[in-house]
């Protein structure tokens, strides 16, 4: 499966890139200036020791991927779903998006439609299924290989089958994807991202996660 | 100590109170009624077999408490609140409250201010020192005393040390408090809990609960 990371030079998205390429995903990473994306892909290959990854400007990385996550910052959320909404037609699209507050990073500032993974689904209609995962994982845990996650991925969206199809894709990294229901549950996943960002500012750490109990399997 | 569980003989008061008189503390159930208390604190005595905790009337058990817990339905959270204000001067208030939405508990219906526990700050002012804690760990387990609970318990208000005194209180039970901050932190820990609802449901499980990870201790 090839795999666009939009918006993938940032803090979630080499992480991300590079897990999925270790797992042996065609990853393709997607930014706004293809110049910034290539050396990123250049980093992570040079890391990797392959050329697995290349890199693209947003739309044409869009374009040629099955599966695209978005890891913009929210500030960049409906612009950039703007910029590939052609091209992610049919498509699914995870998006990673977490409405911070900008001036208090330790809370949320939703969108009136409830959370970005709501407002990313009413922008697209029924022409892309959006699946909200990995707001809550540390992405300097994401980008170090060595490190085994300590964190469980919720995911929800709309699609049952889309949720399946991420929670595959979660897994085939390492990590215990939680099927959280329809988009509406992002109002909470989303917000959690506030929640450990608070206590990572709280406790001096980088990486607080979350683990669901309590659950079968 | 004397801890009062205002509203205690609904789902969440009797658990705690079972597990704090073991914890060697002295409890009083609250109720609108005083032989409902009466009532449930015969039945957890019965189970104890000791004579550790009494029933009263909500201002009766708020007047004798050093310290009180809200376990009352959202519904009736601030007329609670009235009924004890004046016995609750000077004293911590535990709020366990969540304004889960009445048409679906799988999610929050939050008051203006945010939370529940902003609410009742605002409603105390300086009088009455709110922290939430225990709105995610599950009921039914906090009911069995012989189940070893898997759920952190977040704890949030606004004065440090108020919130100190609330986590040796959890850690007396043998839980493991997590200090979140501030009030408004609880936007998001009380919004937890119709998440885990949400899974609940969805796994016909009834314990769903979270562990942080990646913090220090």
């Amino acid at each position: 499966m090839t795999i666009a990371i939009l918006g993938g030079t940032g803090d979630q998205g080499p992480g991300l890139a590079l897990r999925w390429a270790m797992a042996g995903e065609t990853v393709i990473i997607g930014s706004r200036a293809k110049e910034k994306a290539e050396k990123v892909a250049a980093e992570l290959n040079a890391e990797l020791g392959s050329e697995k990854i290349r890199g693209l400007d947003n739309p044409a990385a869009a374009e040629a991927a099955d599966i695209a996550v978005l890891t913009v910052p929210y500030s960049a959320h409906l612009a950039t779903l703007e910029a590939v909404k052609a091209q992610l037609k049919g498509k699914i699209l995870i998006d990673v998006s977490v409405p911070l507050d900008p001036d208090n990073v330790r809370r949320m500032k939703m969108p009136a439609i409830g959370s970005a993974t709501e407002e990313a689904q009413a922008f697209f209609g029924d022409d892309t299924k959006v699946v909200a995962a990995f707001q809550n994982v540390a992405a300097h845990h994401l980008r170090d290989a060595t490190h085994a996650i300590d964190c469980d991925i919720l995911i929800c969206g709309n699609d049952p089958e889309a949720r399946k199809i991420v929670a595959g894709l979660v897994s085939k990294m390492g990590m215990k994807p939680v099927d959280a229901g329809p988009a509406e549950a992002a109002r909470v996943v989303e917000s959690l991202t506030a929640l450990l960002i608070r206590l990572n500012i709280k406790n001096k750490v980088k990486g607080a996660g979350i683990r669901l109990t309590g659950l079968p399997g």
